[in-house]
């Protein structure tokens, strides 16, 4: 029987625990277990704004070169990239993650070469729907097919997948499923959204080829922030993109040529970078950077395990994996008025979030969630759901 | 010949005068002639951003409903309407420019019917990098052909074009051009990049299909702020755009189904919009709405039009269009040392750009420009020649 007081000694020794005082959180009472879908505010997040702010208002047009706001969308991906166990010049942070999604899908079309043929693109239909709807985008002006299965990869050119399931959190095999589509000819864009800054992944050892994903999620990097791409060195010299913008240029300012792109990652860029966006998302990235993401990854799996227990202990359908290396960062429940004990929830200050028709996400943020958060709100859900079947 | 005197007497008499108290000036004595690059920082942002940022940290995930950040895109694009003579409903603020030029061509691609037939598209070899790049990009994945001029448009499917040009300033006749390319049967998508905020606009009056153009220059949203997308409501039903994102879903959390785009403006929107960014850009443009584009229009004029009889006057080479109504919001100089001239007026504190290779583009942003702004870089760029040919 698990009690509070075991969860407040779990808390006593995380050490992690001191992380939570970088962040902004006006309400201490607020049990905030959606850091999945949009992370807290980091302390230094506010200072970089108004830095930045100052910047723009002091030295205006220079500071695209007094502080190199020229380079901030690759230099932003420079620090991203050891959480992505990547190096540098693989990782750029500029565009939406649906640009993003978009970028890399024609970027895998036309590494499986032969433009002109028809290729058959894979994304399952329980996959994230911008994912799916980027496909089914590029479907109708390229001559793609599209498969809404991914057990038989015969025939495939291109995989776009999410490596951790939005709503169940399972995760999938990185390394192996990147070898399956290779051995079929296909090649696979990871859409890492709900695993970066969470999971301990390693790209390059994976054998991955594109991913993308977002900043706002686990790594606190603001509303909308701008999303990630990665590209593997190995294909650089094979990489096209399909939005050609001038930041992509080699020699930017020489106008009068026509589009000769940089080398290396700079040629994904489009265009003007959002400044004071990647301004926020940079800080986010750079406190799970700092607090390690083998200490965050390990936490992650503690507090998902814990709250499997409470979910076991209360009765509650857990339909997330049980196997701690097979799961993201967040306890997926399954109840027929999930809808209804979200509002609940809600109204007694516990914030965790719904996915129809029947799921509840519980998200584990470990640089700012704590056991006790884990333990007061699947408390509150098995109180409610007493109520609902008393 | 005009003295100080008599800009310091126009100042006193310039009916937007006061909106220059809106903006962070640091630094008084700095003359900045570069808001057609990147406008100044105008104090209400730097208010709204606090905002936004409290918003983040306390309300965190239910910011996107209670806050109403879900339809931040398309508010602000309805803020921003009246600037371009448009409609509600008819603009959405979201992307950067260059994924907007992107949207936009393949939207026109699109409405000119046979997805499967060859397609030219005329783009200037003159025209902003990023115009033509886009294009270039888009040859190389459909079958289109591109042509490097205007002059002649049979056979031409859609054009890409500046109303303003980046260098000259030069301002292009918006109905007469639009109705000369639907005349030869092509679609025509306007990049208002150099024009909007400083020139009244009317885009369904001069029977504008589609059209583009950023925030961050004269209606001062904010390095990097996102782009604006017009489309006309006589073409919702027909326009289809290329990168299918969960914004633009209708019923977006009914995550279930096949994409299924909004009706309308909604229809435009690609991946989770930067609120931040959105934000920024928010306040500047409501500035300039505020202020009342009519009266900006005609500083601009009265501006660009002091700064040419100065150049004039010191015997600078001009470049910018003498008919007023033939110009946007900048006065190019032409000088053969523009490089060196650039840097030393840098040094005196006056801040103008340098397009390569031999133009000096002074701005004029009627919210924060002053006469005695204009008189004094032009004395000092006389001086400057003076002394280079002494």
């Amino acid at each position: 029987m698990i009690e509070r007081s075991d969860a407040q000694e779990l808390d006593a020794v995380d050490p992690l625990a001191r992380w939570r005082n970088e962040f902004v959180i006006p309400d201490p009472e607020l049990i905030y277990l959606d850091g999945n879908s949009l992370g807290r505010t980091p302390k230094r997040t506010v200072e970089a704004l108004h830095r930045v702010i100052d910047e723009w208002a002091g030295d205006l047009i220079s500071s695209w070169w007094e502080h190199d706001w020229l380079n901030l969308a690759l230099t932003v991906g420079d620090e991203l990239a050891p959480l992505l166990g990547a190096g540098q010049g693989e990782v750029v942070v500029h565009e939406s993650t649906t640009v993003g999604i978009f970028q890399q899908v024609n970027v895998a079309l036309d590494l499986t070469g032969d433009l002109g043929r028809r290729k058959v693109v894979a994304v399952a239909d329980g996959d994230f729907p911008t994912d799916r709807y980027v496909v089914e985008g590029i479907a109708r002006r390229r001559d793609v097919e599209v498969r809404h299965r991914l057990d038989d990869l015969d025939g495939v050119d291109v995989v776009l997948r999410s490596l951790v399931d939005y709503r169940t959190a399972e995760m999938t095999d990185l390394p192996r499923e990147t070898a399956r589509a290779r051995h079929e000819g296909a090649v696979t864009v990871w859409d890492l959204s709900h695993a970066v800054g969470v999971l301990e992944l390693d790209l390059p050892g994976a054998g991955v080829d594109l991913a993308v994903g977002c900043t706002y999620k686990f790594l606190n990097g603001g509303p909308g922030a701008p999303a990630f791409v990665y590209v593997s060195k190995r294909i650089h010299d094979r990489a096209t993109q399909p939005i050609w913008g001038w930041f992509a240029q080699n020699e930017q300012f020489d106008m009068e040529r026509s589009f000769d792109p940089r080398p290396g990652i700079g040629s994904m860029l489009n265009g003007t970078p959002p400044v004071l966006g990647l301004t926020a998302a940079r800080e986010g990235i750079r406190l799970s950077v700092e607090a390690g993401i083998g200490a965050i990854a390990e936490k992650a799996r503690l507090l998902t395990g814990f709250g499997i227990d409470l979910a076991d202990q209360f009765g509650l359908e857990n339909v997330t994996p049980r196997d701690a290396s097979r799961r993201g960062g967040h306890v997926a429940i399954r109840h027929a008025d999930a809808s209804r004990l979200h509002d609940e929830l809600t109204a007694r200050k516990v914030i965790v979030d719904r996915r129809d028709p029947d799921i509840l996400r519980f998200g584990m943020s470990p640089l700012t969630t704590r056991y006790v958060d884990v333990f007061d709100a699947f408390t509150a859900l098995a109180d409610l759901t007493a109520c609902l079947t008393a």
